[in-house]
This record gives structure tokens, C-alpha cells and sequence, in this order.
């Protein structure tokens, strides 16, 4: 549960048990709770062509999760009991960043669901070739990223209040979820050993936190705001 | 627009261009509302693993909605415009019949969404053979009822109240459905060609209710109620 003595083996190194299936609910977690974040969204859609781009996001982010059950399963986890531990992580999420329209709705999940995604690649980082690979191939592939900075990028050009007001909405949203990341960490420590690079956990968990903030500019930066 | 003037061939009769866009239109929504409201009964699962069965059963919702909409393109039809056609009608479905618990939730389901499938597949024994096999192959497919029946069936068997309750509710339910069948038919004429059976259109669909009523007193039986 703490981070390696030595540093970690650049190739292919062998996190723990623990973290390994920590990471597993996560990754599980992350496509179901994405997939009801993507549905809500795609149900709220102004426009059919709308609705049917976000349904298959959605549906998209199930693609792995037999596999990742299946992994579960052979490492003598029950599933069930190790998603649940992540519930009230990602449900706070869309408690405490609640939309007050399609546009807020829009941005929530262009900031948090693309957070969660660099999360998890980030993550991926740390664990053994096979998996990393498959988690890399899938995580993060939806386009929700370039769909929504194409639909919003020209409104907020031609409405400077909306830009405005969304990039405030924006701030808060990422605030929420890096907040939660803190806690996903105290929650689940042994993740830590997933992070790059050495030194103490709270550093390593900093640094990962500048990285996803980093990302979180650029993605900004597409839509002609400031993070 | 009208119901053939000779009885249909019973091996492989041709409906009209017009029934086969209404039929492909009311497939590829049904997929996208059947989506919206399975994901929607996933989110408010009490438990992860009902969470996970809805949320797949909602993704497979979208499996063929590709083909349809590539089948419209063929045609020369403009999906999105077709799709519009429905929504009114299938959101109706879900403002007229708002449940007031998880088990009003899951009967609704139960009821409305596998009707729906009823529906297609009676439908779909009046399209041209490659289609037909298509569509029969993949409507009705998702497990949804039995799923529901082996969930509801032992609480409903020792809750005599809630049994009555959802007894009710069931029938307004499947009230609400089958009126919102008779404005299908009002709204998109067509459809009526596909209908199995002679005669003027309000006898041939008078007597696709009464399968439909069928079906769902089978349902109902499962469950230990009566329709």
C-alpha cells in the first residue's frame, strides 16, 4: 500500500496486488459511471443527431467492462463489492456540478469526463505491458473531446457572456474534480504506486494533479478560454 | 399510403417505399428511446449489478442503429428528420407514465419497453425477407423481460400490497401504450401495410392490439398478476 523503496523499473514494472485491483475498479467504475454521465446528456440533446453521437459515447464505454469483470474475476475480486467502493466518488461529481442548462451540461462533461480519462491513461502508465496496452486502446477514444470543442468552440466565439459565464462553470467543474481525485487517492492508496515518477506519495499525487491541469488548459484553450 | 388492394403475398410481398421509411425510421428510434430509457432505469438501480445488466442492455439497444441508418441513406431518406417523426411520441411515453419507485420504474419497463418490441417484431413479418431476418434477429433479444420477471416475481409473491399497487400501475401502463400505438398508426398511415392480416386498416390494427394485449397478459402472468 505504500509507494516502491526502489524506483520503479522503467519497462515493465509489477505493481502490487492491491493496486492493480484497485486500478480494475476503478477502470470498471469510470465506464459505467461514464456511461450514465454520457446517457444523461445524450437524453438532454436539443437535437436527434446530438442525442444519437452522445448514445453511442455511452454505450462505447462499456466495450471493455466484461473484459475488465473477467480480470477481476481471475484475480479472486467480486466485482460488484470493488465497483461500489467507487460510486460515491463519481456520483458526488454530478451532485456537486449540477448543470443549469444544456450548455453547463455540455461543459461539465467536456471538463470531467476528459479529466477521468486522462486519469485513468495516466495511470495506465504504471501498470503491467498486457494491461496497460488494452486500457490504452480503449480509454479516452470516445472523440468526446474534439465532438464537443467543435459544437461549442464557434458558440462561445459569437456569445462572449456565455463564454463568459462558462468559462467560471468550467473552474468550478475542474475544482470539484480534482478535489475528487485527492479523495479517490485517500480512498484508494494503493494507486499511488501507479503514479510516475518517485518520492512521497503526496508529491507524486501533486505532480499527477499538475499534469491533469495541464491537460485541462489545453482542452480549455480549444474553446478560446482561459483555464 | 394505403393498405394493398390484393391480399398480401405470404412469402415475400413488397410494402411501399413510404411503410418501409416509417418501419426504419420507428426502428432506428425505438433503438435510441429504448437507450434512453433502460439508461435511465440503470441510474436509478439500487444495486451495482442491476446498474451494469440495464446499462448493457441499454448499449445493445444501439447495435443495429448504424445499419438502419446506413438502409434510410440507401433509400435516400434523412435520418435525423426520420427519427424526429417518433420522439414526441416515444418522450410521451415517459412524461405520461412517471413511476414513483424503483418497482413502478422497473414494471414500467417491463410493460412499455417489451410491448415495443412485440410491436417491431409483429411489424416486421410484413417487410421483405433480408430485413425482416435482420430485424428479427436483434428486436426482442435483450433478455429485458426475463431479467425483470425473475427480479419482480418473488417480491411480488410476498408483498400481496405491492402486488396490488403494481397491479395498477401495469394496467395504466400498458393503457398509456396502447394508445400511443393507435396515434403511431394515425401518424404514419404506412404502417398499416405491414400489419399482418386483410381488411381496412382500423380492423387489421384493432386486431394487432389485441395481440399486443396478448403478450402482455402473458407477461403479466409471469409475474403472478393479471392483466
Amino acid at each position: 500500500m505504500t509507494a516502491p523503496a526502489t524506483p520503479a523499473a522503467p519497462a515493465d514494472h509489477q505493481p502490487s496486488q492491491g493496486a492493480l485491483r484497485d486500478f480494475l475498479g476503478l477502470l470498471g467504475y469510470a465506464g459505467l459511471g461514464s456511461f450514465a454521465l454520457l446517457a444523461r446528456d445524450a437524453a438532454r440533446a436539443p437535437e436527434i443527431r446530438t442525442q444519437l453521437v452522445f448514445s453511442r459515447m455511452a454505450a462505447g464505454e462499456l466495450a471493455e467492462i466484461d473484459y475488465v469483470e473477467q480480470l477481476v474475476m481471475e484475480h479472486g475480486g467480486a466485482f460488484d463489492q470493488l465497483l461500489a467502493t467507487y460510486q460515491d466518488l463519481l456520483n458526488d461529481f454530478m451532485l456537486r456540478a449540477v448543470p443549469r442548462d444544456w450548455w453547463e451540461r455540455l461543459m461539465r462533461s467536456y471538463v470531467g469526463y476528459n479529466l477521468l480519462q486522462d486519469l485513468l491513461r495516466t495511470l495506465a502508465e504504471g501498470l503491467p505491458a498486457a494491461l496497460r496496452e488494452r486500457t490504452e486502446a480503449s480509454v479516452g477514444k470516445s472523440g468526446h473531446d474534439d465532438y464537443v470543442a467543435a459544437l461549442l468552440a464557434p458558440v462561445l466565439a459569437a456569445e462572449p457572456q456565455l463564454a463568459s459565464r462558462l468559462g467560471l462553470w468550467g473552474r468550478r467543474v475542474v475544482g470539484e474534480s480534482l478535489t475528487l481525485v485527492q479523495r479517490l487517492f485517500q480512498e484508494h492508496p494503493a494507486l499511488v504506486e501507479l503514479t510516475g515518477g518517485e518520492g512521497e506519495p503526496a508529491a507524486r499525487i501533486s505532480h499527477l494533479v499538475g499534469q491533469l491541469q495541464a491537460e485541462h488548459s489545453r482542452r480549455l484553450q480549444r474553446l478560446g478560454l482561459n483555464a
